[in-house]
């Protein structure tokens, strides 16, 4: 490993995916093929701001397995525009119904209802057009399309999104849920876009099967831990706004780890996954050593 | 060419599709992957009908350029999934906001909004999915993905719904358009992915360059065609509601042919096109014979 530290080495990592991104967006100048409206609508959901969790995990698996971060940036970028997609889609009026996004207005309140879904449509097409586009061989390009697709699919996210929509219904109906199926919906929903970004890179690198195998699992693991302290910073929030517990105890609203499994068991059950993550990458050896890092900071969430 | 006549070569080419359709779809079992209400709108939305004319263009491409159909199979699905997409998505409220489509309500009123704009994600989705599995090797998957990328992309059809809506607006406020304009959003908004289909056929036919771009000419004119006639059948649907003669006169009404050259002009110029399409296909000699009778027959607009 080098001198340099996780932060550092995740800082860099960072800076280059936002020059690729803001490289790989249409201008927004009338003269292109792009509608300028849509094009300010695509970049103004792109590049403002956001962890650049996924392009990061691809550019570092690609680094696990012996490539350079340069080999997996196509996929990076392809993975961060169809996170971005995403979430524009999700916070529409139809949807989840959200005026603000990383304490901006949203892609629809910034622009309009239309100029939003066709950002995302627009985000999501162009993103396997640039996998097409940048990885080599062809193999491995037609490989990373195939995984995009399955883990952004019906099956995948767009699949839990709907799951997720159908459990609210449900609850707000006062069903009762539980902790695996909270967990079946995020494996879709969230957890397939950040298995994904690992396989990808292990795609890029060349990387026999049983490196590929490792970072799928490892992908899986941290996935779901970062699911769960995502749910925990959530009620941790809300508890230091409403100054009273919430969790396990609160009633019928949203289906969250805390409320199925209670705080304390929600933060035991992170630090188990984020365990499993770092077991998995034992034939890494060595080279796993920066994703190991990853995996345990994730449970603190500063990233 | 054979001794079928075009109509039933069609119809044959339109019922392998519609198979070839139905398998790629995810079933409507809550067991699989796919949530049941997510893959019934997905379903309801594709196999509601239509004419399968981009998928149908790219089984006849590859078969000018000397290939089987089947050959084109993967392709000419994912075409018509991304065509089915753009409609449901185009339909929303916030879009178009249009309760039917070919008869039957649209996909948000068949389920919900939220439903329809999951539905569109999914299918697009897994357009790119079936290209990147199903067609081989892996230089002409990637190239197929990449067209269908650039097709549908905000360079093309997701960008020309965008300025389509854009001129909507201006019309509203009462700004004049002209024929070009008109054209120059087509071109992206339907123009692209009837394009596409054509070059797609000749990839996976692994067709000489000069084919190719015969067959993207074609697919050009052709597309230019299909718009003027579409165009024209709704003034002639509208005169006959109305009892009026519509068309150059009509006003600050929605952009069209007719009202930009008027009835005769826009017959005149859809001819043209279509003899350009039959021109652009020299390069094939008799293998484009099937071609060359479609963009006649699309003048008369029995498909």
């Amino acid at each position: 490993m080098s001198a340099h530290s996780l932060d550092e080495h995740l800082d860099a990592h960072r800076r280059r995916v936002e020059d690729a991104l803001a490289a790989a967006l249409p201008d927004a100048e009338p003269a292109a093929g792009c509608p300028e409206r849509l094009a300010s609508a695509m970049r103004y959901s792109v590049l403002g701001g956001g962890k650049r969790l996924r392009p990061v995990l691809c550019l570092m698996a690609a680094e696990a397995c012996g490539a350079g971060w340069s080999d997996a940036m196509a996929p990076a970028v392809a993975l961060e525009l169809v996170h971005a997609y995403s979430l524009i889609h999700d916070d529409l009026p139809a949807m989840d119904d959200d005026d603000l996004r990383r304490g901006r207005p949203t892609c629809h309140k910034a622009f309009d209802e239309a100029t939003a879904i066709l950002a995302g449509d627009g985000l999501l097409t162009l993103a396997f057009g640039l996998v097409a586009g940048g990885v080599k061989p062809a193999e491995s390009a037609v490989e990373c399309v195939r995984l995009l697709a399955e883990a952004a699919g019906p099956s995948g996210m767009v699949g839990g999104q709907m799951a997720d929509l159908q459990a609210e219904e449900r609850s707000a109906e006062g069903a009762d849920g539980s902790a695996a199926e909270l967990e079946a919906i995020h494996r879709r929903k969230t957890g397939a876009l950040l298995r994904a970004p690992l396989e990808m890179g292990a795609v890029v690198a060349g990387a026999p099967a049983e490196e590929r195998r490792a970072l799928a699992a490892y992908g899986r693991a941290v996935g779901l831990a970062f699911q769960i302290v995502d749910d925990l910073l959530d009620v941790v929030g809300e508890e230091a706004k409403l100054g009273k517990r919430v969790g396990k105890d609160s009633g019928h609203g949203k289906w969250t780890y805390p409320r199925f499994l209670g705080v304390e068991g929600s933060r035991a059950r992170a630090r188990r996954s984020a365990d499993e993550a770092v077991a998995a990458l034992a034939p890494l050896g060595g080279r796993g050593d920066r994703l190991r890092e990853l995996a345990l900071a994730l449970l603190e969430r500063e990233y």
